[in-house]
């Protein structure tokens, strides 16, 4: 029988209650993500019956670690029951936390004293109980031979009834004491929440990043041959100076010739034709081997090292599936769904079939092996020096895999960051995140009004989605032109770069096609790219004049320059008269640090509205005038009070980037415009 | 290892997730509670892995019964990954429940072949995939040989090449297939949601009660002597007769002489003062006694079967502490805490003391003894009949305790019905509730202003609150005489005796200090009762013509001819334009008994105002007429619309209590008066 049910604990005395324990995802059953350096403030419930004063603490360690670190916990100002402490996430990896509180009978003690000294009782007999706890604590106190001795010193003087009461009460109160017996504590009726949380502690990339996607078959400088991972090396410069840090590349591996897609999504490829990236597979190798025509693993070494040279990080694309041709089809027969005809069973939303394409059958027999199979392929990159992919639909694999994958791979490489590329139901995507995604594509794309933005903003940048979810905002993806971009023109590309990378810590551009701003869809209605590079080799024009690198490059450096928009914690909205203007504002965590965004979402006409900031609750003066310096333009502004115009002109200014600072004060270590 | 930690499942196969599932109470670590009768409505987050079809059960089994019952459950309407499914609880004691899902291979064969038939597709390996999987629903179904047989023929007739492709698929999406299917799941790779979840049925009282608390010393008609339980028998028909249904005595115990207080709390009593009732034992026995000035152990159980005859069920407080005369404090001086004088500790709030009082020591070594006492002390009461107890300061002994004596209790007891009397901290409050207790002494004495009102009752009357916690709203106590009464006169009486009885559906008064308005403190500032009967017997005058029993009676009536008002889900509080003036209403759970309450909370001025009712949402014509029947006055009113007008006049009317109906319609089975 269970405690609920009437079965007796084994230690009945624990007096202490510990609940709602945050921050916790699901109670428990996932970890909460932070990076190293995040100071991780612990809330507990905790209380005991009656009115004994209690004493908590917060216990933490890393993994492996065979002891737990500790320190008090304090009540909060407000009260309620509610105890508070922090820790620092000093390294990658793994933590437990937990909460322990027990009856501090010394500190009960100690308050009473003091009351029954105010009302001036005879405390004869209290101050023998006093001593009684004093020297208990000597006891404990057995290893440090001068606390033990001070304490046994203040046990005789506390008993000694040849001494004045008064004396000896006033002695109760030394802090001396008071220090000492707190490092002592009586635990032995200790109570633990029930559960041990946990934490993952990633790099700070986890949750700040800029990623730039491009296809590297689309990167030759010569229009009569495809590009190779060698003409990216060469395209880095460019790539690393708009700003970036992560390089992602889809996948680079063979490419499988059945059932090849053609052209515009043809079904059937012409001769030339090179195939879609994400079949992956053919007779030259499978997830682990590089697409002949992209080069070599040397080549490919290569790369990762001079990408690092530039301050990029490479990102792989992890497409779990396989093209008929894929040598694991013939290897591994097991791990596909065979079909009463003896074929195995190709990828389809019926009626659509994709025949290029064979899932894995995570419901095989032989799973096992099948995740050790898929864990590899991820171990060999990592090997390799990727330490960041993007996850190929994640939500069509079994989550189990997932958990257990990702816990495998950061033990052994604690700075892994892994990209859920999964736009399906929300609380599907959310699973994905507390399975381990270190971040994850979301519907931002598909966000364009101002309350949708808010809303969905608001969401994901809060408790409890935030603990575990970090969204990556893409302007557009190689499957993805949203209708507003194919008709808005460049100001909504303007806009839509800006919101992405002032939204949300993590931004990625799938390019050149964005910052050349390519609108064209294969037909009305589609949000599929015309001449989409997932079918064919692209040549992209080098740096026209109209390119929307500059606009990119400056928001880059203002996201490194400005603590603010390096998290989304203190994300917040803010009150306009025009509902085509959105204003939000981050701040840095230390509040030395506030950017105020305001966008025009309307691509053709100006407008014109009164933005409403919280200054007080900022601690700004709510009626007096601070600096308003516009990161975009170089231009600074003199405002005054919580209420502030603004106007915003398509092709001229589509949003002001903000840094609201009190007047006179000139930070010289930006490197503003 | 855990999964979450790179561990390998059981079963990697198991695709469904479950998450989120409600109601629960602290993610499942204690026990909601509902009453028999009651339909049990759970949701769950399910979903898989990829596009197929999933099923879902609720599973879910009364203590000891082998065998898990279930039902499957169906997607919201609004999606969103929730599926609901209901159960009745059928009778009192614990239940388990919780929820299973699968991938349903079958159910997504019929959904694809649907589309594949739209779509004019070759089905022919489809078929035989289907006739596989109808042949393993064969396989299962071996127990039930006429289903076994159909099987078998739809299994051949899919496969049969010689049978045309559309006939055969036109069979897939036979009804009857489909029916016979269900009935055979594949769930070889079900997933169980973590924990089972409890929960804890009671009677209906447990959730419907009216409570009157009296001083049976106070109950003799000779003003020569004390009261005892005889007079209580003669005093049923009074109490029955206001249609209260739980008549609750303070402690009925010895009293100890130790420290005896005196009349108004006295720090020492005189000669003949009977003491505090809460000071339990004495050399003529200690909890499970009864004084001898009350009566016997026969004239108890007289009592308790008189008070059957009349409806009234008895409930008897338990208070776990000792009068330093109390028995045990000879037998088992381990169970007080011992001070170095060799004294006994006394209750103390220091500097205050209350040397009559002696604590448990819940840290004493010997407390399964103690705990095991306890609950003997609570078993041998309901032995004798009383199956309601009202538990006095519950914060004050360990929680550890009473969640295994209350689970120990019901268990051998299931009506058992107790009333925590914790007038403390509000997640202190709300924890002895996840522990068992069944209903809570509630702030609602101290909350009297509209915007108090609204917001704590809003509080405790929903999730997460409202799935442990059931208020029970009283109008005054012994110790707790409001400022509000003291000042206010008969309207005020009215006002909160009112409230109490329609805000919650438990409610209970303090008698015959309350219908008699008994309104003056010991001293002015001070909540405690000038001549408490705490401390001294009190001769009430019979039945004067200015009481309010008659308005209790008629709130009696109402509470009973009303399923509105005998839950607390669906109240909801409406705008009134005078912040005097509170308005609620309640709603049957079948949406046919809708009760309106609008009182008057200023007890000196009339005040009007116009209630708006959210009359579309109800189902009722937003514009049309309607008949509000005020229960109070029988006088019927139409009204029209959403806005209505009242006006309530101190001394002529608090208080509407409305019955809203379609015109037209005349409730024939009610009491109206």
């Amino acid at each position: 029988m269970t405690a609920g049910q009437g079965g007796v604990p084994d230690d009945g005395r624990r007096r202490v209650v510990i609940e709602a324990v945050t921050p916790s995802v699901d109670g428990g059953r996932f970890a909460i993500k932070r990076v190293v350096g995040d100071v991780v403030r612990v809330e507990a419930d905790c209380f005991a019956d009656g009115h004994d004063e209690i004493a908590v603490r917060l216990l933490w360690r890393a993994e492996h670690e065979p002891e737990w670190s500790s320190v008090s916990m304090t009540p909060h100002a407000h009260g309620n029951d509610r105890w508070t402490a922090s820790f620092t996430a000093q390294r990658m990896g793994r933590y437990s936390y937990t909460v322990e509180g027990w009856v501090d009978r010394f500190a009960t003690w100690v308050r009473d004293m003091r009351r029954r000294r105010e009302a001036g009782q005879d405390v004869a007999v209290e101050l023998r109980i006093g001593a009684a706890l004093v020297a208990a604590a000597m006891a404990r106190a057995a290893g440090e031979p001068s606390d033990e001795e001070r304490l046994r010193g203040w046990a005789i003087r506390l008993a000694d009834g040849a001494v004045d009461q008064a004396m000896r009460s006033a002695l109760a109160l030394d802090p001396a004491l008071l220090e000492t017996m707190e490092r002592y504590p009586d635990r032995s009726h200790a109570t633990r929440f029930e559960r041990e949380l946990a934490l993952v502690v990633d790099r700070e990339r986890a949750r700040f990043s800029s990623w730039y996607e491009l296809f590297p078959r689309s990167t030759s400088p010569d229009v009569e041959r495809a590009g190779t991972l060698r003409d990216v090396i060469d395209r880095l410069p460019y790539v690393a100076g708009m700003g970036f840090d992560v390089l992602y590349l889809p996948p680079i591996h063979p490419i499988g010739t059945a059932f090849r897609k053609g052209a515009d999504n043809a079904l059937e490829a012409r001769p030339g034709d090179p195939g879609v990236p994400w079949a992956i597979g053919s007779s030259d190798g499978g997830h682990t081997a590089i697409h002949a025509g992209l080069g070599t693993l040397d080549d490919f070494r290569a790369l990762v090292s001079a990408a690092r040279g530039h301050g990029l990080e490479l990102a792989l694309d992890i497409a779990f599936q396989a093209s008929p041709d894929h040598p694991w089809v013939a290897e591994h027969p097991g791990w596909f769904r065979q079909r009463p005809d003896g074929t195995i069973q190709y990828a389809e939303n019926p009626p659509k079939k994709y025949q290029d394409i064979y899932p894995f059958d995570f419901e095989t027999n032989d799973w096992p092996a099948l995740w050790d199979a898929l864990r590899d392929v991820m171990a060999f990159w990592a090997a390799e020096g990727v330490r960041v992919f993007r996850v190929d639909n994640p939500h069509t694999k079994s989550f189990a895999f997932w958990e257990w994958a990702i816990g495998q791979l950061k033990a052994r490489f604690p700075d892994l960051i892994l990209l859920a590329e999964a736009f399906t139901r929300p609380k599907v995507m959310y699973r994905l995140a507390k399975l381990g995604f270190s971040q994850s594509y979301t519907y931002f794309t598909w966000r364009t009004t101002r309350s949708e933005l808010t809303d969905y903003l608001m969401e994901v940048s809060q408790p409890p989605v935030s603990e575990s979810f970090r969204p990556n905002l893409w302007t557009n993806t190689p499957d993805i032109l949203h209708e507003t971009l194919q008709l808005g023109g460049r100001p909504m590309f303007e806009a839509r770069v800006i919101l992405a990378a002032t939204l949300a810590a993590s931004y990625g551009i799938y390019g050149p096609a964005y910052e050349l701003m390519e609108a064209a869809p294969r037909e009305p209605g589609s949000e599929e790219y015309l001449h989409s590079e997932k079918y064919q080799v692209r040549h992209w024009d080098g740096h026209p004049s109209d390119s929307l690198s500059g606009l990119i490059t400056t928001l880059n450096r203002i996201r490194r320059d400005h603590p603010a928009l390096q998290s989304n914690e203190r994300l917040e909205f803010h009150e306009v008269d025009d509902d085509q203007l959105l204003a939000y504002s981050k701040r840095s965590i230390d509040g030395q640090d506030t950017v105020l965004v305001v966008v025009n979402l309307d691509p053709a006409r100006s407008r014109r509205g009164t933005v409403s900031l919280p200054l007080e609750r900022w601690q700004m003066d709510p009626a007096g005038p601070f600096q308003a310096h516009d990161l975009l333009t170089g231009l600074t502004y003199t405002w005054r009070g919580q209420e502030n115009r603004v106007r915003l002109v398509p092709g001229k200014a589509q949003a002001h980037i903000l840094a609201l600072r009190p007047l006179g004060i000139t930070v010289a270590l930006e490197s503003d415009r």
